[in-house]
């Protein structure tokens, strides 16, 4: 009998090769307006003091402190009111003894000024005003620098950058940020079955599910796909495509190909580039067995199996944390619960498998079931919540026994779990 | 004394009236290709079967099983190849009586063909094979609406969409999905003190903070932020700027305008409407208190305080949630963890407070701490964590005291945690 079998490799291994690839974005400039979950690539340091004038942080009256010592609700103080200042305004009086400038929030502080009495606390009549209580230095007026000093650190090298972020970093008045940029991600599906979505369906040819999978998919990652369309089966058009993507984008993520007999049509017709330094080609897992990664002058080569559902479950476990780290971001969804098996599952013994389940809650516990379908039905991902890991050298999970399942979508999207009970 | 405090309404009660509000976005059609995230709009049903042709799955030769009975290691049975059908091709020889025809994985059955014998148990000479292993009728044989029969529903209405769930639609070659739009919310910021970030600052004016962490907030709760600008005190031009936001949005947040005086100076202009359906006009809530909010014809209008810190947190707690849920987006980012606060934090009695805090681990344990600054501070949500909920009846919270804090970021982004020691 022929043996089709390639040699395995353990995905620790992959993983170990994929390390030492140094892929990293290019650092681009984007507006503040639009830089909502993007990652800051270096620390940002306030240019001016924020505020950059005392400004006054209660509607009221700005007076000398001392002046109103001793002012209290039965014996007020009062002083001569010589103007008034409007947030907004950029000239504001100066005042001597016994005198105040009515003052709105935010307004600049008058010189000479220290100290702001509430409007809640004084009674104006005509040009004089009535303080009912008396005020310390500072009070109520917030000093230059004082929220930002210039030079200081506002937001630190890779955070992802959440509104208040982006708030603080306009409070300076800087309108434009230095953010990594999206890795660009070439995604192509190769087979002479394939007709892209939308398109007139023979009797022999299917829908490429994979491209709008993983294009998608690429997105949720954080990078930026790169469509290459369906690629014949032809060493040419394959050659063709993959110089391409290389000429364009950081990464390269293939599916399918595996029509052709000892199913590397793709990864045999690639080795013709030359300098494609292959880093594996079959993976110890299942499914995603007869994954291929390579690499061409640093830029990694994804060669997914092309049943859907293993191409889209090999992304998640290979694809997806390396365009994360890469992207300089937080490493995945972080999204896994721990429940018990709800019925015995089977594994095949001597491969590390990856089994789509569903959760379902029986007694006010979740409960994890496997999938009703395998990895070649294309619904398998869309009808299960999450997976579970397999170790080799198990055969099965008992019933009962704890699983961390690795969920699809967080618990909060999946309908039908009661989760306050868990 | 003057007593410009207004009335404050509970928070619950102003829930029990947005509640009642009938905010919808229109359902639009997307593309697969960026639907990702997006809420379907309906049940998703096939409108084919899927595969529509009975496939071979697995590489090898098409047989009639019955023909293969009794072969084994020792005895193989011998049938003709009268063909070969790759993946994709249109066309499949009919096979008769121990003949069998060459298929690849995903290929066109040959009628009469029942069975797949897996390429790796089988031996091919010339025009005939000799097959090493039986196979049972249906073997590696994917059946016409195996995946999904025509008319079976694929993707239930208000599921968020994932790259499986865009695969499994993908499948049945529809490429437009139907999905609710995006919430139109206007943004803009009232006061004569702002300028737009990259502006020239003078003596008295800040920049317009909120505006662009309101944009970026809207978008981060699933919205389309449409920016109105900057606009200046004048009742005509902020009436002008909310006709122009009700004309063309499905909600309006406006901030600030609360520096002219008793703090009303946008609500009380915008009264002038007419129409406009105050539901409240003070909140028992800090910060946050001098938050309005009313409905135009059923069209929520939300007048947030000016203060950055105030503008964001009273959008976190009031404003975030309904767009999500107008938007049929789950009800938030779910990002709660429980700790112990790290010292007493102090609180005002007889208001319901949303008080900003960092996390800190001490000892292997994670302990909250309250905001070094206030809400007058630009810093302030920036350099904090989350925020935890204070209720009216409590002065403070205790040392070790339990509290539930709602995280601005999921803990993943959080430097400097080490999230196992939890």
């Amino acid at each position: 009998m022929k043996e089709l079998f390639y040699s395995v490799t353990p995905l620790e291994e992959l993983f170990v090769k994929l390390d030492k690839l140094d892929v990293s974005p290019p650092v681009v400039e984007v507006s503040v307006w639009d830089a909502l979950g993007r990652v800051l690539a270096e620390d940002f340091r306030s240019p001016v003091n924020v505020p950059h004038f005392r400004r006054a942080a209660r509607d009221g009256y700005a007076v000398v402190a001392r002046d109103t010592f001793g002012a209290g609700e039965e014996k007020p103080v009062t002083l001569r009111v010589i103007g008034e200042v409007k947030a907004g305004d950029e000239r504001s009086p100066r005042i001597g003894d016994r005198a105040c400038v009515k003052v709105a929030t935010g307004a600049l502080m008058p010189e000479g000024a220290d100290a702001v009495v509430m409007v809640e606390h004084a009674v104006e009549r005509e040009e004089y005003v009535d303080v009912y209580r008396a005020v310390t230095p500072g009070e109520n007026v917030v000093e230059e620098g004082r929220d930002i000093r210039r030079g200081a650190l506002v937001v630190e090298k890779g955070r992802v950058l959440a509104p208040q972020d982006i708030g603080a970093i306009a409070a300076t008045g800087v309108d434009k940020v230095r953010v990594y940029g999206r890795l660009r991600v070439a995604v192509a599906s190769t087979g002479d079955e394939l007709v892209a979505p939308g398109g007139e369906l023979k009797p022999g040819k299917i829908y490429d599910v994979n491209s709008v999978t993983l294009v998608n998919a690429v997105r949720a990652s954080g990078g930026e796909a790169v469509y290459m369309g369906v690629i014949r089966d032809s060493r040419e058009l394959l050659l063709n495509a993959l110089r391409e993507a290389l000429a364009t984008c950081d990464v390269v993520v293939f599916s399918g190909g595996t029509s052709k007999g000892p199913g590397d049509a793709v990864p045999s017709a690639l080795r013709d580039l030359g300098d494609l330094d292959f880093m594996i080609h079959g993976l110890a897992m299942k499914p995603g067995k007869p994954t291929a990664v390579a690499s061409y002058k640093g830029k990694p080569v994804f060669m997914l199996p092309g049943y859907p559902t293993s191409a889209l479950l090999s992304y998640y476990v290979i694809v997806d944390p390396y365009i994360r780290k890469w992207s300089h971001l937080p490493p995945c969804e972080g999204m896994e619960v721990k429940a018990r098996a709800g019925v015995k599952i089977f594994s095949e013994e001597g491969r590390l498998e990856f089994k789509p389940v569903r959760l379902k809650v029986e007694g006010g516990e979740v409960r994890v079931y496997p999938a009703y379908t395998g990895s070649e039905a294309i619904t398998t991902l869309s009808l299960t919540h999450g997976y579970i890991e397999i170790k080799a050298s198990r055969s099965f999970i008992e019933q009962g026994e704890e699983v961390t399942v690795r969920l699809f979508r967080p618990l909060r999207e999946i309908r039908g779990l009661e989760e306050e009970s868990w």
